[in-house]
Order: C-alpha cells, then structure tokens, then sequence
C-alpha cells in the first residue's frame, strides 16, 4: 500500500530522527513508531489527539458449554463496573489521560442509558455455535456497519487515535476459531487458558470448538467466519477496524480478540495492518502465533491477559513518548553536538 | 533478605489483587511491580512520590583509544544539551512528569552552574586503564559517598523513586570489564557496539579491554574493580544504588552501565535487588546476559540504546500503572462481580 509520498514521507522522518541528539536508531523502537505515525498521518508534525478506548461487549451463545472459568453473568456485571468507573481500564483511563467509552454490542442484559454507554446492541448473546451459526448476515452487516460508524463519529469529534478493547465471556473461544479460519493452524494451537481455565476447562473448550469446526464447511471469509462463530464485539471491532482506515486513524491493538478482529480486516483491507500498534503480547497461547502470523512486533510482554483495553492502554505512553521525542528533541547542530567520528 | 513482616506484606497485597475484578494474575507482571512495591515501602497503600532522574555523567581516559562511535567531547556536549533541555531525557521528563537532575561525576570541561547541575567532580575523567588503574582509592570512596549522599538528599526532599542514568563516552568499555570481573564472562561476551561501532571499532574496543585485563590481576571485590577500570560515574551510581537501600527508595534501573553499578552494589548488599526495577533490555549485547545473570526481567525491550536514564523513563508509566490497578480498582464485591465458577 506505500505510495511515493509515503515513501518520502519516511525518508524525511528517518533523516529528522537521525539530526536529534543521540546515536543514529538509539531509540529503537519508539523511532520505527515515530515513522510510522508521520506516514499515517501524511505530516511531519505528527500528533495524538483525543486517543480515546472503544471497548465493545457482547455476549456468547458458547458461554453455556463452560468453556469459560467464569459464569456468563460476568459480562454484563464487568460493563456496569466499566460504567461504575471501578474496572482496569476504569483506572487506566485516569492514569494514563484518555477517553473511554463502552459498547453494548450484544450484552445479555437491559442496560440503563449512561454517558459512557454507547447502545448498539444486536441481540442479547450470539447464538452457540456447536449447533448453529453465531448469527446471521444481516446482523454481521449491521456489526460492521456500527464499528465503521461509531469510530467515525470519534475521527468528527477530533480523535485520531483509537484504543480497542473486548469484553465477553467465551469470546476466547470464538476467537480461536476465527484464528484457526484466518490461519489453517490447528484448533488447539489457537486456544489457552482465557481468563484462567483448568486442564479440564481447557480439554472442554477444545471439545466444544471441534464440535463447532466439524458442523459446516470452514468458512473462507472474513463475514461467514463472523457469521458461523461470532461474537458481535468481534464483528463490530472487525468494522472499526477498517473505520479507522476510513479516516486515517491509528489504532491501539489490544489481546487476542482485539488482534483476531484486526487479522479479519486485513483480510477485507490490508491498509488496515499500517494503521495498527500491536501493543502488547498477552499471556493467551494462540495470541503469540497470531502476532508471528500478521508479523507484528507488539511494545509490551508482560503477561497481560485482561482484555478490555488494558494492553491498548498501557502501550499509549509509549506512543505518546515516541511523538514527543521525534518532534521535541534538539538536533546535532542546535545543540551544538557533535556528529560520530566515522 | 525476606522477613516476617515482608512475607506477611506479599501475602495481604496478593490477596488485595485477588479481590480485584479482574483474573487472578490477570495483570501479569504489573502485580508483582505491586507487590515489590508494598514490601519495600512496607505498606498496603503503595505511593510513588517525587520520581527523580539522577543522570551521573563522567569521561573516560580510555576513550582517546577509540572505543566509541563518538568523540569524548560529546560527554560535555550532552551535559550542556541536558541542562539547556533538549535531550530525550529532558523530553521524556516533560512528558512523563518526573524531576531531573545531572550529576558531574567527572566531566573533562569546567561546567557555569545551573539549578539542573550538581556538581560533584572528582577529576577531568579518569585515567587510561590500559596503562594505570582509572581512579585511586580515594577517589573511589568519594563517588560512593557522593552518590549515597545525593539519594539521601532526594529522600529528605521527600523523593521515595530514583531513576538511575549514565553519560560518559567510552562507558560501555569500563562496564564490559566491570561486568567480566563480576560474571567472569568472557570479554567479548561483555562487550558490544555501545552507541554504534562498526566491526572495526569493535575490534579496537575488544583489544583495549584484553589489554587493560592484562595489565593487573583480575580484581575480586567491587571497590578494586572500580579503581581499576572506572568511572567515576559508574562508581557513584554504585554508591547511589547502596544509598537507595538506606532509604527504602525504589530504583528505576536504566541500561548497561547503570545495570553493571546495580551488580557492584548488590555484591556489597544483595538487598539492592529487592530495591530495583529493571526497565529495560537495551540492545548492548552485554546488558542481555548481564540481566541474565542478576535474574532481573525487565519490563520493556525496545532496543533501547541511549542511556541517559531513557529506558528508566519509559517504564515510570507502567510502575504508576501497576500502583494505580492496586489502589484504585474496584473489587468483586464492591462491584457485584461474580467470582470464577471453579
């Protein structure tokens, strides 16, 4: 997708970073990033503004077959504590200066209107996927249509960088599945332990998704994958995805659901991988082979396995620091530093 | 180092963590942060107060060998670039809110006072130690008192976090022979390409250093190992490290020089360890097995290669983070959160 602007665009990038007072790539990392964010941006001058978390909840029809270590009831009681301002993320929101907004994508409950919920329910749950499709194609339809939406109406409100986040009891399982269409790798190189699974939890969640893989043809694309094994916040992260390529907008990567909706938008749209800071390696199996798959080099490894936006989050002083150190440093010569003696 | 009272502290910030909605362990190694932090601070209501940046800066007299990408003069020039505010450091300490300070331990120039400046010269850099030993004993008993001093006063101030940095042209070259006299590895393991030697300057290096190694038996105790080899930055970030213990500071270790003074300090009290958070593996071959060997997993590794105290930034947002989840969020029962089903 690199066009001759971007392509100057870079070589400008590089040569700013390579006058600032330090050794040529001595800020590893955080200068690849600083690159890449000026191409996003098609400036110099780049900036963050309003980085703001969409975390997307829904609930899974799979939830039944205990293929979680906790009850179903958790997804909604964990929304009302992102409302409650109790959660993670909650916290990380005021820590770390961003926004933060919830979406009931498909939460098995009635949930009063509050001003960090954004209604856009499909249906209370998927439906189980060992025995039916999650959902049908008007209702992936309307899931793409709202993640594309919802990240616009940030872009208009003067945000240009997105933090995604999941929230759904089951939705490690749905997402393996997905991963295991997007990838060929076996089923059970696409599971883990999700929020913390047993040995006998684990050889259930297996079972439940061989059942699931052996009752239709795999599905090759990225709407009957959605379709056949949901969930909905998968679907509607699937859409913001490729909204944010829309309107240019970086997005954080959060964990395995996170990053399994983003491999489904690259698959419709690759430009959707420039656009991407895989933040952070979680602690789930599958997410460490799906990263190696998309080959992307997340900031963070610390054995996070949260969701919600945790990683996204934590990653975004790195972010922030990689633009302040590209656009605020001195150069050689204003410093009046001297250049390397080779 | 492990007491009663440190036992019973892990335990009861374990249990905190654990009544915390979110997975058990589900913050990976943003809860041990925690924990470390209760136990040094002795307290279940962790703070982090006043973080400070000491940036110890000195020159080499081995650096005239051409061990270094970069002229000596830089070390001066980059003491200037620090107080005049256009270093990352001075970036990242804007962006990331914490308070700087840069030490002259031993620069080769007369430096104007300045509120950022302490001065703390002992001599216009040390000796070569391909013909002499760096420093006296003397002098070396000076830096580790100058640096145990300068903690001391950032505790009074009411600092209870210090970020350790380094300038000094030709420091990745005393650090290598430091870290073989303590790990016993080989030099050429110890050694690397600092801020960007080519094959060439490699090789220089490696031989200056097997050259200094020749010149005396290798020293066996942490004060002969600095009089031999130097700085006299690395020596009072020793002696900083030593004085963070006295005050139950926590530690934000940078690089490789700084990992090598925290390794002088530990073999004079292992306590130091408890007291550290590594931030980061820089790209320096050297720092890899160094961390290895003290059994420190850092928390980033973005190919760092600066120094300065840069890495120890970045990781101040993570190390608030890991103190804000533990403070902050609510729990299962505050939030009417169900508890996994096992």
């Amino acid at each position: 997708m690199s066009t001759v602007l971007d392509d100057s665009i870079a070589i400008a990038a590089r040569r700013r970073l390579d006058t600032l007072t330090k050794p040529h790539g001595a800020l590893g990392r955080l200068e690849e990033l600083a690159i890449q964010v000026c191409i996003l941006q098609k400036t110099l001058a780049p900036r963050i503004t309003r980085p703001t978390a969409l975390v997307f909840a829904a609930d899974h029809g799979i939830a039944k077959a205990g293929v979680s270590a906790y009850p179903r009831a958790v997804t909604t009681q964990m929304v009302r504590n992102y409302l409650a301002g109790g959660a993670a993320i909650n916290v990380l929101a005021r820590e770390l200066a961003f926004e933060l907004s919830v979406v009931d994508a498909g939460v098995d409950a009635d949930l009063a209107p509050h001003p960090r919920l954004i209604n856009a329910k499909i249906r209370r749950g998927t439906r189980d996927f060992r025995m039916q499709s999650a959902m049908n194609s008007a209702e992936c339809e309307e899931c793409l249509a709202a993640g594309a939406s919802l990240v616009t109406r940030l872009a208009i409100s003067g945000s240009n960088t997105v933090l995604l986040g999941d929230m759904g009891i089951g939705n490690t399982a749905a997402s393996a599945l997905l991963m295991h269409c997007l990838t060929g790798r076996p089923l059970d190189a696409c599971i883990g332990r999700g929020t913390g699974l047993d040995d006998a939890g684990l050889a259930r969640k297996l079972a439940a998704l061989e059942m699931a893989r052996a009752r239709c043809n795999l599905p090759r694309v990225p709407h009957a994958m959605l379709v056949e094994y949901g969930g909905y916040e998968i679907a509607m992260l699937t859409g913001a995805a490729l909204g944010a390529v829309t309107h240019r907008m970086l997005i954080l990567v959060d964990g395995f659901a996170v990053t399994v909706a983003v491999a489904l938008a690259a698959r419709l749209d690759p430009a959707v991988i420039e656009h991407c800071v895989f933040s952070h390696r979680s602690a789930e199996q599958g997410h460490r082979a799906l990263l190696n798959d998309l080959g992307a080099q997340p900031l963070l490894d610390l054995g996070l396995r949260l969701g919600e936006g945790s990683g996204a989050a934590l990653a975004l002083p790195l972010l922030r620091a990689a633009i302040a150190l590209y656009a605020d440093m001195a150069t050689f010569e204003g410093a009046g530093v001297s250049q390397r003696s080779a």
